[in-house]
């Protein structure tokens, strides 16, 4: 159905009697009246408050919107691609799980092993210890006032590891060693350019940090390996600058284990990660041990920017229906405000925060709360071509903050709803 | 505890003998070792994988971050200053619930009625509902899809209102008619300039939808009122630019609201929303019936700049920790992520995403999805006033968008805990 705000009203009736005064009593909250006896339409299904399973094997179409939409065969894709990657460059897939937060998703990612993931909070790490994972990396400077929670997660584990970037981070493992029979798992956080959590290699005090991890306490506390994340490479502009910042990353990393080997200090993991990064691997990386890339499970539209994927290589979209035509303005209005969509993306018009698929022409050019803006790049726009009621799907530019905004992903096979995954939330 | 990466190193062991070859068999998954004797720490509360009822009587300091709090008194205080606002206009308010999307914000919001709300969602709706409220207009263009979701909502509830700006949003209505004793209730969304949803009151089409509305099939619809949102307001450089544009809304809705009386359509209800323009109403809103903002509840770091508010009238702090310091880029990092605050902001350094409570000096310069990088505007950082593991609280730029990130709100009494408050979510 076409027509729009100012399309032509049918029958509009003549002006009743009885107007009240300037917004007088009329019909308001307690008003009832008798109901006509005009046929009711078929009932739709049964809709929970919750949406769950009464939406399994149904069509993407029939979802209620704004719906996370997730192409089950394009994230399996995803996944064997980087595990095969990895095969072929001798080093382990630690996939990070804090785009998707799902455990069949990292299922995924994992190649089913559910061994091997890396998490950036402890909600995620909770929820995938629950969820029956172990070897759990919690990638962040461990936080002193969570001590006794990691300690929990270490002795229920088998292998539970945190990372850290300072001595103090080491002080206060040496608080609260774990019970008999486990030590700490320490990774070393390197800063190799990214420019944010870690120590830099070149440092002096990255060596001696390194040691006193490995040695200071060795029956309480073991030096497992070093970990840089090149998150700069989102700053590039072509695969060539890309790949060049992975090959310094590694680089970095690799000399620094020389030199820790040198000093006679034991390190014997080496991750490095970033999707961009492991998308195109450089043949340097196959002296590291692990990658740990994350966002290309789903990937997204800034990656499709970065060179990491093409467009056809993105798992999910944020589905949207048109709920107005405005004329006037050549715009169509829809239902995925930055709360399904979050706002990332804004610095890099034209596509500055999705785009619409199998509409290039089409621009999202304002996001509110619950309302998204499309107007055609140039030209009229063709409201026929956009009924309203009828369903887009949006790409998103960002598919970590995108996903951080849905309770829920629909996952389908071809359109059709074969499982919905639930997303760890929260800290 | 003060001290930073580059920080002196206290007793790094001599290198141990035995190093492995490069990244050769080390400490890994597998490894256990026996446990030192060092003697356990006092240990912490117990803590829930979900942050529940654990924390009340809690200081906010001892929370896990990054956390959202919820100064009660503040949210008390915004509350009781609009109803009295309000009731010295002369005019309801229908506070608008999308910012907290909590039963315990409405309730404050209503004065304890629980009577008169706005929704963004069905959601909401039908959270507010099961929650004892009634009189909820879910102001929203009628989405097709979910009319049985709507009139499930109207059946159960007094007065279920929903709003539509188009001849398909009735004719949706018609072929779908409410129980016998029960009316469909409309509002007609009007559109004085904010551009988004509505119909321009200008507009030949408006008068002739009004008119349908009241008048096509009054056995089955009600034309309640006409509503508008002036969020044009949120670009304004001062309060005498949010007003000219709420009188300008006022005005028109006004007139329009005339023009429909001269044409025998009766309509009860003005109701006109937006923090800013509510926070310094203009004397022409006393004759609205309703005003409907929101996110005054608890301001944020955007009403201030737009005068809608003093600092000390923000109701909501993310509280973060300092996780690390970066004294080669003289920063801070912190556990307070986009995760935790939204990117919403970005356009207006230098108070980019927050500012930081009793911290004028500090900038929150990078978010990525669980970091913040702070540093001075100028000069070198007084580390000494930041250790590590301190408390900092940020006041966010846009409370609805950082509100939106959270599962939990804990809402405090001079800092310490006194309930937590559970928003609803997704659509």
């Amino acid at each position: 159905m076409d027509g729009g705000m100012d399309g032509g009203m049918d029958g509009a009736g003549s002006g009743g009697p009885g107007a009240p005064g300037a917004l007088g009593p009329a019909p308001g909250a307690s008003v009832t009246a008798a109901a006509a006896g005009g046929g009711r339409e078929t009932e739709a299904p049964a809709i929970d408050a919750k949406p769950g399973s009464a939406w399994l094997g149904r069509r993407l179409e029939e979802l209620p919107t704004p719906a996370l939409a997730v192409s089950e065969a394009t994230a399996r894709r995803n996944a064997e691609r980087m595990l095969e990657r990895c095969r072929a460059l001798g080093v382990r897939l630690r996939p990070h799980v804090k785009t998707h937060k799902t455990l069949e998703g990292a299922a995924l990612a994992t190649g089913g092993t559910r061994r091997g993931i890396a998490v950036s909070t402890l909600a995620e790490a909770r929820f995938f210890a629950a969820g029956g994972f172990d070897d759990i990396l919690y990638a962040y400077p461990l936080p002193a006032a969570r001590l006794e929670e990691c300690a929990a997660l270490a002795q229920r584990l088998e292998a539970f590891q945190v990372l850290l970037d300072s001595p103090q981070g080491l002080a206060l493992l040496r608080r609260r060693p774990l019970a008999p029979g486990k030590r700490w798992l320490v990774w070393l956080k390197l800063d190799c350019g990214n420019g944010r959590a870690g120590v830099r290699p070149t440092d002096p005090g990255a060596l001696e940090l390194a040691r006193a991890i490995a040695e200071e306490a060795p029956a309480e506390v073991a030096l497992v390996g070093v970990y840089a994340h090149c998150g700069d490479t989102y700053h590039c502009g072509s695969v060539p600058e890309v790949q060049a910042i992975a090959r310094a990353t590694t680089t970095a990393m690799l000399d620094f284990v020389a030199t820790l080997r040198q000093a006679g200090v034991p390190c014997a993991q080496a991750s490095v990660g970033s999707t961009p990064s492991c998308s195109h691997p450089v043949p340097e990386m196959a002296a590291l041990t692990e990658l740990h890339p994350g966002n290309y499970l789903f990937y997204d539209l800034q990656q499709t920017l970065l060179g990491s994927c093409r467009l056809e290589d993105v798992a999910l979209r944020v589905l949207t229906r048109v709920v107005g035509h405005y004329r006037h303005r050549n715009q169509l209005l829809v239902d995925c405000g930055w709360a399904a969509l979050s706002l990332h993306g804004q610095g890099r018009p034209p596509a500055a925060f999705a785009a619409v698929e199998g509409h290039p022409e089409l621009r999202l050019v304002g996001l509110t709360q619950e309302h998204g803006q499309l107007e055609p790049a140039a030209g009229p726009l063709d409201f026929g071509r956009f009924p309203v009621g009828s369903v887009l799907a949006l790409v998103p530019f960002h598919a970590c903050a995108t996903a951080a905004m849905h309770p829920v992903y629909y996952v389908h096979a071809q359109g059709t709803v074969v499982a919905l995954w639930h997303p760890a939330r929260g800290w």
